[in-house]
């Protein structure tokens, strides 16, 4: 099965790495980093870069396409290579799914006209926009559209994916390999458990 | 603050990211990637690449060195140059950090000696060849050194580690920046809740 993860400049690398690591682990599976032009893209931050092995030419018909989000899908709202690669890729998945902002790139490109969907908690209302029903759930499934809130949301939404893809049996298998029994030191990983003050720091940087 | 992540080959991407996307989201933080010689560094699922941005010998002194896993570990156990810029980064650091079977690394270099820690649990016994006391806990601390066990272990490792650079309203603002709430669709991800035909069944995998 061959998954593809479209990469640009600015993405988030959780978004795309998350995932990845559960889905290259389905038995048969091949994951290929894509992008417009393949070299090395570099991450919001700019302190890391991973290299797009493939360009979006040589991947026109994935299985499954994951999107992976970032303050860099704010350039590629207008049409484009990418959005172009999404709408065709689309038509032919057996699975089209995206992490965090990269909802908004699927909503771009056509993919979810009256459909519910998630992505990021600062960016939820956007995806109005695009016709979408925004849906504040960690993992939205509407038949072969699967959408993830912010970053970290991406590991839950591949391992609820590879166990639609492979069974429920390794998709266990997987999340014990890389032993997902998550005890985050705080209970703020939402807007409805983080404390007012954290929710309103973090909503002021964004702004 | 100066963090340093060292790869190698077949390194385990999620053991690095992780992290990198907590830490590099404190004020004031920069993370290098670093490796004896700089360039692209293929995980072990050889699907993608990571940049090493800088040599071993440019950030010889980091405050905060993060030593990822993976099956690529076993080439390094011998002496060699990774071992050694952990064993001189450790004399001067401030913290001593390490992911999955990052802490063999850590081991071999000598830093675990007569200490408690924590791997990925396939490696967990491992530990003890180095004067190491292994405890099956997520994470680890003692003193300046925390180990974390595998994998998505690294998440829980760095935001408890971000508390203590930059206190826990500066973690709490991470967590909710990557939205991390974790719901897994299953309850797999420790030998202690994973179903027994599960754990066999990864066990026999790896062996």
């Amino acid at each position: 099965m061959e998954i593809a993860i479209p990469l640009f400049d600015r993405f988030t690398a959780l978004d795309a790495v998350g995932p990845y690591e559960v889905l290259s682990r389905i038995p048969g599976a091949t994951v290929r980093f894509v992008a417009s032009e393949p070299g090395p893209k570099r991450t919001d931050t700019r302190m890391l870069a991973i290299a797009a092995d493939t360009s979006l030419a040589e991947a026109p018909e994935p299985e499954v396409l994951l999107v992976p989000g970032g303050p860099g899908t704010r350039d590629l709202m207008a049409d484009g290579p990418i959005l172009e690669w999404i709408r065709h890729a689309h038509g032919r998945s057996q699975w089209t799914t995206s992490v965090c902002t990269g909802s908004l790139l699927l909503g771009a490109a056509g993919v979810l006209d009256g459909l519910e969907a998630t992505s990021h908690w600062l960016e939820l209302k956007t995806l109005s926009r695009f016709g979408a029903r925004p849906v504040e759930r960690r993992v939205v499934e509407q038949g072969k559209v699967i959408t993830a809130a912010g970053v970290s949301a991406g590991i839950d939404m591949a391992l609820t994916l590879a166990a639609r893809i492979a069974g429920e049996q390794v998709a266990q298998a997987i999340q014990l390999g890389i032993e997902y029994a998550p005890e985050p030191p705080f209970d703020a990983g939402s807007t409805r458990s983080a404390p007012s003050q954290i929710v309103e720091l973090v909503g002021a940087a964004a702004n």
